[in-house]
């Protein structure tokens, strides 16, 4: 007999029916043997609704109120699909954030969890309930109600699974797994059986929205396992853990991308130390983000300097950099959002050299000019133009043979 | 420098311009110097929105979910008053039942206050802070949430008052006061500036809407000064208290009427001990609630047993009372759901005889038939034709000068 957690998001819960079909989803698995706590978000829509009530009252942020606000979303789902429960025979008990005492710091809107209490929870799964807990909220030590910011409920989920050292944490979603490609662009895009959690951190953190990286990164921490899959389909989903078995891994496990980014470039610029918090320092002053970082030494002393931020603050950004082009002594500044960031992720990469410059060969054997290479451990990433997107990304899933089932196989 | 408590229902916040003209009239109270904990409802429609899921998903109450359910109601509304408020510059902070400690029974849907701690929002009283507490709700010793009821959020109110010794409990709604009458039906209805708790508690349970009975009694149980006014017009409304000033007491303070009642009559049962309780024992055995009872002292030994029971379960008990009048021995059942229930109530009744014959004497002159009548100590009702209302309303209103100011005058 396990012991499972599972997350429904707020697309799995989004009517009434949808709520019927996660409680014979929840019942069939506790009909297993399994004891079972879920985990629910808000019913689609509703944290849009409730926000934009709040906007009408005021412009302004009222972040405590904001949550005791919002955290009313996921408040009536769990009332939802405990009478779900009930009216298919199974008992069950629905709790907020504060009532299973996820305890909190008391940063609102954006709260980290500081400690579950599991007493309450362990006690009704003895007595055969489903334990049916809020995603998204808790309360701080003050009682005052917070919440874990947008898409929490991954996290509350992890959280639980850690707290109560469940068997397997399972996030359903409305996709079937964890794909090596989003298959919209790819279709021979293939369900990866298992991932690491290092991969799946990249993964996310490069734009493939399958789970939040702050849930990856906690399930990781407490080696949580984590396990994906649909609610809507049957399947085992993509499972992701901390293996690493050698014989069965690919040296690429997917390749992502990410179409939000807009790439800065500061031509010409004296080369000295300094140079690069000199140009991003105004940015980081802006609140501005950068992920990219590239910079190439040129002629005479000079230099070029390339960084990418969100589209959002494109504009902004570029801004900034053609006010203080001339204190920098720069040639000139460039801007263009007309860009898409690419990137193979693989443990594998870390046994196998040459996978760069396979996927340079790739790239270039279509004509796709590179403009920013930036690689890590388990990670290469290139800066493209965005017409290139689904050339790069099909040519790439298909030599590096991502459309079949991993073999122990060489470069 | 007053403590002031202020209620307002679903409609006073059933709109986002209305919880800011909610916030404008708390912001003026503030300005005032008083200290304000203020009750809100949820919007109106709300709670039938909610309603309406849960019985779409599923037929049978699950009381404990519904609390989680229906509680998030209130909890919407605080957080939007309370942002409400900091936009105009008044900081607040919003509370539900649990946070603030509503310890209630733990009898879901219904349950009952038990001990409110009144520390924290004291503690926010004292750094200027309006506070705000969502209605209706509170929680059981084992932190599970629980409701008062449909309407509780008046019973709310009072109790924080009480907890709080506040000066005066305000209950704001949609009408300017307590009136003589229902000014729809006689225009001259007049708004009093004072009645007694037991003239109010009479009021509402003879089917004038004001206020919940459960709230009226707490008020008069812990002598909490209510205050009924309007949510949409200034005015001073009306004070319910436990004085009575005898100089100022008119003999009659109001004309409450009931169109809800039906009446059944057993005709020409042995007149036995016993015949009351072998009548109205299968009544009380289909939960069917009684409310006016006589029996009429008939010749040979046979009297006539009359009731009124509410409308709604008028065929049910028809129906039981034919079926049982053969073993009873009565010689006919007879009913009718075309009454209307009129009764006067006041104090002054009590220090002046001739208010029940001045009462049948207006009937008498205006021809409207007198089918049941029953006294208490501050109050006489009347069972006539539904078709004489008005006129008999108007009548009494007029014959015992309602429709002006208390005088000290004599019958």
């Amino acid at each position: 007999m396990a012991l499972i957690v599972q997350k429904y998001g707020g697309t799995s819960v989004g009517s009434v029916e949808r709520i019927q079909n996660v409680a014979a989803k929840v019942a069939a698995a506790r009909a297993r043997g399994d004891d079972i706590v879920v985990v629910v978000s808000a019913m689609s829509g509703e944290t849009d609704r409730l926000t934009g009530l709040a906007n009408q009252i005021s412009s302004r942020l009222v972040a405590r109120e904001m949550d005791v606000l919002l955290s009313t979303g996921e408040q009536v789902t769990i009332a939802l699909l405990a009478m779900a429960l009930d009216a298919i025979g199974q008992p069950a008990r629905s709790y907020t954030g504060s009532q299973v005492r996820i305890l909190t710091d008391d940063v609102h809107t954006k709260a980290r969890i500081k400690k579950i209490d599991g007493e309450r929870m362990r006690a009704d799964l003895e007595q055969g309930r489903v334990v049916i807990v809020a995603g998204f909220q808790g309360s701080d030590e003050h009682g005052n109600i917070t919440t874990l910011g947008r898409g929490g409920s991954d996290t509350t989920a992890v959280a639980l699974a850690a707290a109560l050292k469940a068997d397997e944490c399972q996030i359903y979603t409305d996709v079937d797994g964890v794909y090596t490609t989003d298959p919209r662009v790819e279709p021979n895009a293939r369900r990866l059986e298992r991932i690491t959690f290092e991969e799946m951190l990249e993964m996310a953190s490069l734009g493939s929205k399958v789970l939040q990286i702050r849930a990856v990164e906690f399930a990781g921490k407490y080696a949580v396992p984590l396990r994906v899959l649909s609610s809507f389909a049957e399947g085992p989903g993509t499972l992701i853990s901390l293996e690493e078995s050698e014989m069965e891994d690919p040296i690429i496990s997917g390749i992502a991308f990410n179409r939000d980014e807009a790439q800065l470039t500061v031509v010409g610029v004296p080369d000295h130390p300094g140079i690069a918090s000199a140009i991003l320092g105004p940015i980081g002053a802006a609140n501005i983000e950068v992920d990219m970082i590239v910079q190439n030494v040129g002629s005479d002393s000079l230099t070029d300097f390339t960084f990418t931020v969100h589209k959002r603050d494109f504009a902004t950004a570029l801004q900034i950099m053609r006010e203080v082009a001339g204190s920098l002594g720069a040639k000139d500044v460039r801007g263009d959002d007309d860009i898409v960031k690419v990137s193979l992720v693989g443990v594998g990469m870390r046994s196998h050299a040459g996978v760069a410059s396979k996927t340079f060969a790739t790239l270039a054997r279509e004509n796709i000019n590179i403009r920013m290479i930036s690689t890590s451990e388990i990670k290469i990433s290139v800066v493209i133009d965005s017409k290139y997107l689904e050339l790069a990304v099909r040519s790439l899933h298909k030599d590096f043979a991502l459309d079949r089932e991993p073999q122990d196989e060489a470069l």
